[in-house]
């Protein structure tokens, strides 16, 4: 217990809240802490609300009552997510990231934690309202993704492999079709790694076809899990909708056209900024 | 422009310098910001100082003169680190983490953010007055602890992979010894991960002999990089001197006893908690 002056105190309880979002932390808590009288908190709270709000932070939301209390919501409005993903789009652009293929090198983008930490957010912000317990990927270039979602909805991840690891103990294995080569793939997860009835969010780097996202819904079958979403960074433009084997899913990029001859790459914002989408 | 009163602003203040590690903020960024004299705004960092250091945040850096500025500096005490890192070795002593071949199941641990984020800050802590340009660390499970750590020290990340992947381009692969099983594997970069004598720390989850974190050196042979450090959560204990492939490294835990037959798991903390560590 710290007597802080108001100016201290609104330094602490922003710091606290950033390192704790979507906990429910009781205004006594606050109180207690700093010696103060909970009106005192309130009022600080409403400053605290206000930056945030502002700045597109996030919200905090407030409870009255005994099980009441102040939590902190990360969000990123939409036109901060516009911003943010034409940004990457612009990065994405550059001729030198094309591959034999057709592929794009992404993995500076996503080697780039500050990058990832936005993208996380405005998973965290489109899927935020949904009742999820674990964030899900497969590996290895979705895991920051998955990381920086999770982190802003403060719940675990868990990581889908190739093939079955002796660190993972038991673990259940599936074969699929991955949607661009029709090739057979095999993925698997520790046994240990799920809790039976899960709510999860699927989210990877890259989506054509969608073989490894339906791979992974497959897989959580298994574990009588409930998908509650499917979020991608970028999927690929051009594919019938026949073909795509998930039907439900937010992408914020696109690959528009490719050109392997003149090298040209256009992208173009994603599905979760068409208009009518009523997430 | 905004003008905001004192408490608006030292929300507004501390998050931008949270979200912001390690970059040098000129004052008159502020100044401008809220439309407030230097004055006041050193007056603001001289609170949000004291708080930081208080918590045990990190450090506020204030430079002199017109180069000058203000920079946050994450850090983690040495009694936070012993804290959280007991708390991780109390975790892992549980008995059903025991796997055959005595491996210990680690993946839920290092699937929750929030202790990702703490041992991260630790690490850049320990490693952050360095000149270091990347993080290296190789696929799948020192990710997370790669990324937590480049976010702390706001640096970009550089994932190794176990095979040479058509979404890298163009490869640089070397073949290594497993200090374990001395079994030959391979490790694989691609050309444009790293630009040429950068300045690499080496992160990973697990080291027995060392033999991941000695091919990833050898591999930096190749970029002409310079290892600036090799930290890990958790050393196998009982490797002899003259077996270890590496004899410069940092970690927080150590595996002191596993019995296969009681499952008895008793860890302890690592070398960086050693007497007489200049670390």
């Amino acid at each position: 217990m710290k007597k802080l002056k108001r100016s201290a105190r609104l330094v602490e309880m922003t710091q606290y809240l950033l390192a704790k979002p979507h906990v429910l932390v009781p205004l006594t808590v606050f109180a207690d802490r700093y010696a103060s009288a909970k009106s005192s908190i309130s009022e600080d709270l409403t400053i605290i609300k206000e930056v945030f709000e502002t700045e597109g932070i996030g919200e905090l939301h407030t409870l009255a009552g005994a099980a009441g209390g102040v939590k902190f919501v990360p969000k990123m409005s939409r036109e901060g997510a516009l911003a943010l993903v034409n940004g990457v789009c612009r990065l994405l652009e550059q001729p030198e990231r094309l591959l034999p293929g057709g592929y794009l090198y992404m993995s500076d983008i996503l080697g780039q934690p500050a990058i990832m930490n936005e993208i996380g957010r405005t998973f965290a912000s489109v899927f935020g309202d949904r009742p999820i317990d674990v964030v899900m990927t497969v590996e290895t270039k979705g895991i920051p993704l998955a990381y920086a979602t999770a982190a802003h909805l403060n719940i675990p991840v868990v990581i889908v492999r190739r093939d079955p690891k002796v660190t993972e103990g038991s673990s259940v294995s599936i074969n699929y079709v991955s949607g661009s080569n029709k090739r057979i793939h095999t993925m698997t997860l520790a046994r240990r790694a799920l809790k039976s009835k899960a709510n999860v969010l699927i989210v990877d780097d890259f989506m054509r076809a969608g073989g490894t996202a339906r791979g992974m819904i497959d897989l959580l079958q298994e574990f009588e899990a409930t998908v509650q979403g499917v979020g991608v960074l970028v999927e690929a433009g051009g594919v019938d909708e026949e073909e795509l084997l998930v039907d439900d899913y937010v992408s914020l990029a696109r690959l528009a056209h490719v050109d392997p001859k003149t090298r040209e790459i256009r992208m173009a914002p994603g599905n979760y900024f068409e208009e009518g989408t009523n997430l």
